[in-house]
């Protein structure tokens, strides 16, 4: 799949010596999940910090790992971890939910300082907080936010492939924790970094951490191939039962995936103005899940951008999961309990050179999750969007090489991620405990340098 | 102040023809505010499209500039523009709030295709919507929404020195426009570009455009040099009574400054316990305009930072704001009406590597205006941060050679910033009339390829 000849260079023997003395990126290949593996964290986990942990559901610790340390002994009844005497880390979960102040920040420089010595390949770490918004004391909202500024730079600073997220846990969301952790420490979020997400309390069901999507239907658009088609292989891996959309002229790879994954092929040009109609009539049995990963590209500088190219984009990109999200609304096809995950992008958040009318379409997804929360939460339905980075796909690899290279090392990571990364957070979002994420932006982009 | 050597370089002659035969990054001299000015825009503005601008204060255009145009024959009387008969371009301003459908975003296309072959020197460019968390209609909320992603592709794509905003504008809000209309579309906001600026409804008084804090007291700490004494010097220039806050150490020229700009200096280090007390005392008269600039870095990775690295910057960076804020609050010090100022940063935003005390402050200090907004606006205090990216001072003249470049060039204008651009933002958000926005951070930093 990935075309990143630099990596395998830079990871045999020889090129790693060269690589680092001449002072190259040194991207390692990322650990990936794979089908049959039941443990999130397989090593070492350590916790520290106070405040939520100690209200989430009994026996977490020992679903995510067999083997969790503390930073002070008899904390949770777990073994006292030292950078000398214990073993390397594989995983972090530092509680700063009790933080008020911001003297008590210090905490985390001691927490975290003798970890950095200790890090084992591809190491996985979460920070939990408190959302700053509910907090009714100032200072305590400004040392919560601040928790932002220190996670973002220890993504910066980790190496080894390693991956640091804040979760904001709001008041009576502790029993949520366990579905983002076992995303967020585990190698499915292999490709996510810097992230900071909210979770809210919520009464939808637990998962079956097994089959997390079983006795669930999922709709996936552009399915036919690269991130699309990961996205359905991921959702089936999780027990959905799949139902993918491509365009007629993809019919025939359509119909050989959605056979290897038992599930029924939906050839439709979305653009179309009754497309929403024959979407309604060929979901009658209803849907749980929405993806619109759909999406194309036609790059120009605005100077030179003609009009079809301006509309093409939008339409497809952006009305047809504005229209078709409506008419499944409005149909009751998708049920309560639902779940609507857009395909944005970081040049959505950041814009981009040469897409004005890509960055505008994938703009307009975040701006339709926002609008959208509060309503379909009265039908217990989530709605979020995931914004990739540079994914090494189909479209990456016609990109000029210097555009390519440049997009590939300018993370965290050094290097693309993989479509199976962004179908990881998908099948995340889409998972009935994950009721607690909603009107919320997921970047897929191994914590890219571009932001705004 | 600028150790940029690049720049004259490459706005040389020779140097301007090697670096467009090389493909190099092609700066150009960015036009700042000069005192004595009068007109926000010196040469044509165009306006196109519709909604807000109906709604403005009568003869905006008219104190903005002298010579507008309009896209079409006998909007607002003025003349009609076109690329093959009207004068290069200086500003222009797209009024995109009537649209609510996805369809009619191609305006935008229409609009700013044929300006884009005539522009002049340093073009600055606003777009104004609607805030889409106030509209009803989710469509329309995500049309708007996808302002950003637009405004963001252009600001990358303009070049010429150009800059490109865009403003949520809230209903009742129109007439707050002409303020931020004088900083967006003058040189005055030089260095800022690819923002997304909210104005609210406010009956604060209009300035005095001429000296808009006249009458207005103005305490600035870290105000001995760099930023500060830039920020010094123009709220001065607008008209502000100031007072200079920096270290014992730096009184000499603390205090030569403050008697060049007819205020005074304050001795003070804020990080000690009783900074707040004196602080108090040393402002019986009262305060309205106060900016927390003083900053210290200590650059560290995590792994080698020494606790004391980490307080100092936390202490003198997030927490003395907080207090000396808040002593200001209670002790009725600070005046109703008036407006705090925070310096942030990109790091506060993004993180960045050797910077985990650093941006831990930063981020704080956005913490702190978000918690503040909603108390501090029963007095009608406004409170907003502002984050500079790359700007040319003391603090960047240290840097080692490779990381300085990186920085100047990684933004849409290939350069660094100056501390009058800091400063010019700053005072921007300082004026009476400025009412209209609190509770937000505003970058001054080239539109940097960096963020979150």
């Amino acid at each position: 799949m990935s075309s990143d000849r630099y990596i395998a260079f830079a990871t045999s023997p020889v090129g790693h010596r060269l690589v680092s003395a001449l002072g190259l990126p040194a991207p390692i290949h990322l650990e990936r999940w794979m089908a049959g593996r039941t443990r999130p964290v397989e090593g070492a986990l350590l916790i520290g910090g106070s405040g939520i942990l100690a209200k989430a559901a009994s026996g977490l610790l020992n679903r995510l790992t067999d083997a969790s340390y503390a930073d002070e002994d008899g904390r949770f009844g777990l073994p006292r971890w030292t950078a000398e005497h214990g073993p390397k880390l594989k995983a972090m979960i530092f509680d700063a939910s009790d933080i008020t102040d911001v003297e008590q920040l210090v905490q985390l420089r001691t927490f975290f300082q003798p970890t950095l010595k200790a890090l084992s390949s591809c190491p996985r770490v979460v920070v939990l907080g408190r959302p700053p918004e509910t907090l009714a004391d100032p200072f305590a909202a400004s040392a919560q936010r601040s928790l932002e500024g220190f996670t973002r730079s220890l993504g910066r600073e980790i190496r080894h492939g390693g991956g640091v997220q804040l979760l904001y846990v709001g008041e009576g969301a502790e029993d949520r924790l366990e579905g983002a952790l076992r995303f967020f420490l585990s190698p499915k979020s292999a490709y996510v970094s810097g992230q900071v997400v909210r979770l809210a309390a919520d009464d939808s069901q637990v998962n079956d951490w097994t089959r997390p999507l079983a006795g669930r239907r999922a709709l996936v658009t552009g399915a036919s191939r690269g991130i699309g088609a990961a996205i359905a292989e991921t959702l089936a891996r999780d027990g959905a039962e799949v139902v993918l959309l491509d365009v007629p002229q993809a019919q025939e790879n359509l119909e050989a995936l959605a056979a290897r994954l038992g599930g029924r092929g939906l050839a439709l040009d979305i653009s179309t103005d009754d497309a929403p109609q024959q979407l309604v009539d060929a979901l009658a049995d209803g849907i749980d899940i929405v993806v619109h990963n759909a999406g194309i590209t036609r790059d120009k500088t605005l100077a030179k951008m003609s009009e079809a190219q301006w509309s093409a984009v939008i339409d497809v990109n952006l009305k047809a999961p504005q229209v078709l999200t409506q008419a499944l609304l409005d149909s009751g096809r998708l049920r309560d309990g639902g779940r609507v995950v857009l395909v944005s992008s970081t040049s959505g958040i950041a814009g981009n050179f040469g897409q004005t009318n890509y960055a505008v379409s994938k703009a307009g997804l975040i701006g339709l999750v926002q609008a959208w929360e509060l309503e379909l939460a009265k039908r217990a339905i989530t709605i979020n969007a995931v914004a990739p980075g540079f994914i090494e796909s189909h479209m990456t690899a016609a990109m000029p090489f210097t555009v390519r290279e440049a997009g590939r090392r300018m993370n965290a990571m050094g290097q693309g991620g993989l479509p199976q990364d962004v179908a990881e957070a998908i099948a995340w979002l889409s998972q009935p405990t994950s009721g607690a994420v909603t009107g919320q932006v997921l970047r897929v982009c191994g914590q890219s340098l571009i932001g705004a």
